[in-house]
């Protein structure tokens, strides 16, 4: 039984995710994308970076695209419940003999930088500026009205190892899927910590990378709108999957590739999953609506190409089992 | 009985409604309304007239700004099948010892001016100028993506006059409301030539004046976002009525008054009547339900305010009953 | 220059499509299929047929499914503007030296039966039993909430000549593609009678068969959650395409096979094509975009597979060129 | 300043509001409205009483109908983290001299019954019986398709005395309204647990009552479309508000009122707050938009009337000052 009861008390209280900084290789190509594109707004830029944000944040920034030489992953980062938890943090990681340290970020409070067990660099803060929420700006919605940054999707070599790791400091599991082995391994798995279906995703592949970031929309109608902008102003190619259902998690979504390959989610229609004993799920690798539930096969690109983590080696997956692609 | 059968054999033959003509007193401020909020397309404008479009339209405009002394409309605009029918429809208002004269209208081919039985301007024309549809240009969606014009609402004095007038020209009935008398009288009209609801409808009042354009968007989520638009970027009180939904047509609405206190529908979930046999509906005057399915009154000013046709005297009704607004 | 000028004064006055006639093996199934599932509601039903019809419609049926040993089609059915229409229909086809006989159809007045020159059969009638339509009976909305018949949609082995003889009896172009010949030829067309993209369209493949019925929805959400319904009801492999949104005619579609394998889209996001002078829009064969937007391949399925009219020879098509399926 | 910052150790850790339990005059009359208008499911049902959840909840019932002789509410019901939560609530109302008891609850484990300060009756339980969510039972799907119970809203004699004790116990505040005093006083308040706009509001006015409860939709279409099966099935008087959208928490609401009185909001548009620093919005008194985006004004009933607790007294309020209703 590799999923296993949460953690009641954590060794400190991380809150939910709230931000990816990507290093991207044509700032104007990418913030075309997601700004004149997409609609997200800009709370900040300089020559080379563009802070941006989702209509209901009223954090500085959820999404930070720096220029650089070659496209990259800097961080996932993550929001503690107070200053005393980025101490309890640093204390707990020296404790189980992993590097984290702490680091200036620009807008944001002191911000502890550590590496998780298969190597995924992940950063803590408390505080970061705040700006106004655009959430009855109704002029300003754009694009696909993104409203605000739900999770972060990534390839670990070890799907098991990133689950304890995470259960360990109080990620609780919401959906997870499982080999067809008479001794069936983790496969991929859904973790939360803001009482949605995940703050935190994994799935079993060459790791640790970034698979994507979730924005969430309101309705299934702003994600049908931006397909159609998408697929008639240049960026059909930016569409790589959807829009469809999962099976896992519900959410009617749509998967797009930035100019440099980063993928994003946009999705909605989400479930709550606050209760302490709310009951995970459990898929089978091999049940074709766990993907899709209506039934249309994810494009190979889907389930190998991800981005990478700055400076961070990637290892060959301890599964080799493969999901059935095929309808 | 007012309703009558439909005319199989017009005198000339009216393709549809295809524009309005309005005068303006603050053109800058007209346009913010219509451009900058609601979305209209621009086709072309001056210094004192601006051409407006919506989302699907090849027209060269459905919706003329000029800028005037005093607000006013200089006609409502309908397209023939043929040049054949303006001269057709010459001729048939000479007979009718009705006034119609050709006139000049910039983007506008050879253009019948007539006046209908209640005083009301009306003007025929076959060809406009062709643009471009935006229907695919989903990057340019803004506001309430507006897509066609549908329809227009007047006051008569005379219900049963311009329900006669219109019917012989080939408009036929869909819906209708009539007094509780013993001898019921009809008090309101919907008619059509393109098949659906309307293309023209009229109410009893002192008239002939505009009540309303009518213009058609894709789904209600465009209406409410629309709403949402209004209600916080200072246009609060251009939101007159509704949303909501009407038990006469079954249209989904939202009525607004634009600077000049012009009004303006924005609705959708019409239904096809393109079946000659096609029975009219029939309302009572005291059925709550034909105004508002969800039972809102309307307010005051939505029974009482319309504008005015440029030179044309506005006569008292002929009939008294007033409609009942409470719920 | 294969697409020409419409035909003003047509023989006969075609209004639309009003209603197709399958015969299916398994009519529970086929009922289960089309009315507790799709939620089509049912006007009448007998121990070996059921006439069915959509939320809006007052027509007695606009689906009428019969038992029978094999799938099948008897005829596409069109309403006409009045009795005289069909005796002139009836005198035209004589003229044309092509098949039409008066036939009995339950609940229909005078039924004409021909046969169209590549011998497709069509019926045609003015008089139809009228039942309460049901837009306004929220509370029977079920399933997709189809509220009409739209268009049939049929492999031709001679686009051109299944043009010419529509064009002739008044059907007018909206949309159509070409081959890329440096001679090109007619490869698929949408006419229309009603005033929207379509009540008849074409496409080059072996026939004359059957390629799909299509239905209309209020707005796309409606789709997506029989998209839901069907995924996790067992009608899974009944989702033959979509949703997606077509290039050609902008319709936002999902493609379903009934029990039967008789092919069904449901759809929305139509537009007004009532002006005389309406422009057709050319698209050509290699344009992945008219088959799909947002660029998903269609199935081979899709592109092969259709439905035989009763005791219809179905020849091969006359063109060679195949559709570029992959995106 | 009224609003204080929250508690980051609360005494028992409260994770959500989780169901109502109503009692009813005519049972059936009630749950005809909640089963077959609405659409919640049934879990369970004896002569007497009524078990209901929506679509997505796992536990056994978010809303329990009991016949009785006169309608009334037997409590708020509130999940805690674990058993040991319900003896350290124990403990801590004995510690406040406040009135709690254990209490038998059918379906649930150890249930605490409580006395709130200004007379409240609310109940914690950690333990209920689990049941299958039907979140991917499409077919399933009903009227208003309620997803969940989302928050509970009260008149209370004393806003301040309100809030500091739901403060004191965890609870954090999102919006508040304040009156224009130069010494303001509270007026309305939002206070949640799960990371979203409320669990639990609250008014001043005659009270403790309950003002209503609020379930959640997935999208706004599901709310018109019950506002039109409402209209159109006989329950056109339990429609009091709406459809529109809160300036206060920004949902798009619809306000029912059940056979006996109690007040239902269905609603959708919520936001994420479970940042520990998300700061409290502030609106005052006067602002008509914190109603009503749109500017309807509420009908009195709305502002007046309310359901009775079960045994409770109920308390002038100590503010006097009303809000303005007109627009």
């Amino acid at each position: 039984m590799p999923v296993t009861r949460p953690v009641l008390s954590p060794p400190f209280n991380v809150v939910r995710v709230s931000h990816v900084d990507f290093t991207v290789t044509d700032l104007e190509a990418s913030r075309a994308f997601y700004v004149d594109c997409l609609g997200l707004i800009v709370t900040d830029e300089a020559a080379d970076k563009v802070y941006l944000r989702a209509i209901e944040e009223r954090n500085h920034h959820s999404l930070i695209l720096r220029r650089a030489e070659a496209p990259g992953v800097r961080a996932a980062g993550f929001k503690v419940a107070s200053e005393d938890d980025l101490d309890r943090a640093a204390f707990w990681f020296d404790s189980q003999g992993l590097r984290a340290e702490f680091v200036e970020r620009d807008h944001q409070g002191r911000t502890l930088r550590a590496i998780d067990p298969v190597g995924m660099p992940i950063e803590f803060y408390f505080r970061m500026e705040s700006v106004p929420s655009m959430l009855q700006k109704y002029s300003a919605y754009r694009g696909a009205r993104i409203q605000r940054i739900d999770h972060v999707n990534c390839f670990t070599p070890d799907v098991q190892a990133s689950h304890d790791f995470y259960r360990d400091i109080g990620f609780r599991v919401t959906e997870y899927t499982e080999t067809e082995d008479p001794d069936p391994k983790l496969w991929a798995i859904w973790m939360h910590r803001k009482g949605n279906v995940h703050d935190l995703a994994f799935t079993n592949g060459r790791g640790p990378r970034l698979h994507h970031i979730g924005m969430w929309t309101a309705t299934p109608m702003d994600i049908l709108h931006i397909c159609d902008v998408l697929a008639t102003s240049g960026y059909l190619k930016s569409m790589e999957r959807g829009p469809g259902r999962h099976g896992i998690s519900n959410a009617f979504f749509l998967y797009l590739r930035d100019p440099d390959g980063h993928r994003l989610e946009l999705f909605t229609s989400d479930y709550l999953t606050a209760d302490p004993d709310h009951e995970p799920i459990r898929w089978t690798l091999r049940d074709p609506q766990r993907q899709t539930l209506w039934g249309h096969p994810a494009p190979k690109s889907w389930f190998e190409e991800g981005s990478f983590f700055d400076g961070t080696e990637v290892l060959e997956p301890v599964l080799e089992a493969q999901p059935i692609v095929a309808r």
